[in-house]
């Protein structure tokens, strides 16, 4: 598996009149810690766009167990279980930074695509090679 | 099921560098047809607050099937398959106005709250009356 | 001047833990109220677009007089004093539906641009048309 | 001229059709960096609010210079001209780090206000002697 931990500090925008983050940002604490998680591996999503490949979501899940309030900082743990294919599956574990309180769990797919077309296709070489030492080639 | 149908045109700010919308803005669109469902059984969920009842989201999920693009008239149904116990189970169908393609499916569960001791409470007996014309009451 | 009135209800997601709408978002009211404007003279953005023309923000201003709580119905007027040339000046004055309170007001500049160049070209010739019977062509 | 620069990521949930930072997010860039400009003297918003004073925003200005793309780091400068006394003015200045280009600038008006009462007040001493050893007091 690999993982990567992004910091996000929760600003004012992001609270709810119940004084806690709304919970549609949690997918934007995703996007942040995935982008930052494959910038990581020397993989900059910016690249894979400008080469004509895109990344959509093709599906997310989040389980909300506490809240985290503004000013926190969170730390947002992204996991990839396995090598990508065509679908990349993570989950990412939300944890509030100074009392490692567990906020949230998710789960998201992306899929590899070809811009123009708009059709999946194989991970791109050089990002199967950056995640190669990370993560064992499925069989 | 008591379901519900709202309309929503798809903003700028709601589409990304591909030109549709960005994923995370599904579960905005959940937040308003599941508002407007309960205000056309006459519950408004800002009396409910008033009244020291809050609705935490406590997991959401999307299934992206097609993209809505900008200025498209999106039609999110939201469906409420039993009468709410604690917690709220909600499904939720977008298609696009135009065409009816049907672009994403989803399901967020939410549950009623005490808001000051933040404890999960039973539907307010006002609530379990509204839905009833709709509901089969749970045995 | 050419005036067009918007109305939109405020969604939980754009309140903030005040318990009032976050002021960020009424750069977003505007820009409903712009949109449906044009569409209301029968110019749909979205078309323009198609037709290499873009409409960037130039400017924008924002004066907060009162606000707006979640669940109220606003009302937002988009006014257009003069016929646009190059840039195209747009006021804006938001109301609570309910009290006739007023809100906030605000000035947004745009130009038209050319999208693959990126330079500001005058008024599409079928804009200029559209906004003829409202504004006096500027001399 | 007390000054902070605060940097940020550009994030895909920032960038609209255009490829470009979406206008209205500006106003979330100033609110980060004025937070942090303030955490940096030493004072917390949180705190001030627990302590009953809010900050709310009373008019913002943005002039778009370039554009932001996607994945661009940001530079945001918040300058503090002088001594606040109820109304606090603040400065903006946004820079892509990179090749050090003008994007933006910006200026807001926040006031200090009683939380209850939503009456403006004073500068807390506190909040004062924080900025004392950067800013003239104010004659």
């Amino acid at each position: 598996m690999y993982t990567y931990q992004h910091e996000h500090r929760v600003r004012y925008r992001e609270c709810d009149p119940m004084g806690v983050v709304y919970h549609t940002h949690y997918l934007d604490y995703f996007e942040a810690a995935r982008t930052e998680a494959l910038r990581d591996l020397g993989v900059r999503y910016r690249d894979l766009e400008r080469n004509g490949i895109i990344m959509p979501v093709v599906s997310a899940t989040v389980d909300y167990k506490q809240s985290a309030e503004y000013d926190d900082v969170v730390i947002v743990e992204a996991q990839f279980p396995e090598m990508p294919e065509v679908r990349v599956p993570i989950d990412y574990v939300v944890r509030r930074a100074e009392t490692d309180t567990l906020l949230a769990t998710g789960h998201t797919d992306l899929c590899f695509m070809n811009a123009e077309r708009r059709r999946p296709v194989r991970i791109p070489e050089p990002v199967r090679e950056a995640f190669l030492p990370h993560l064992p080639a499925s069989s």
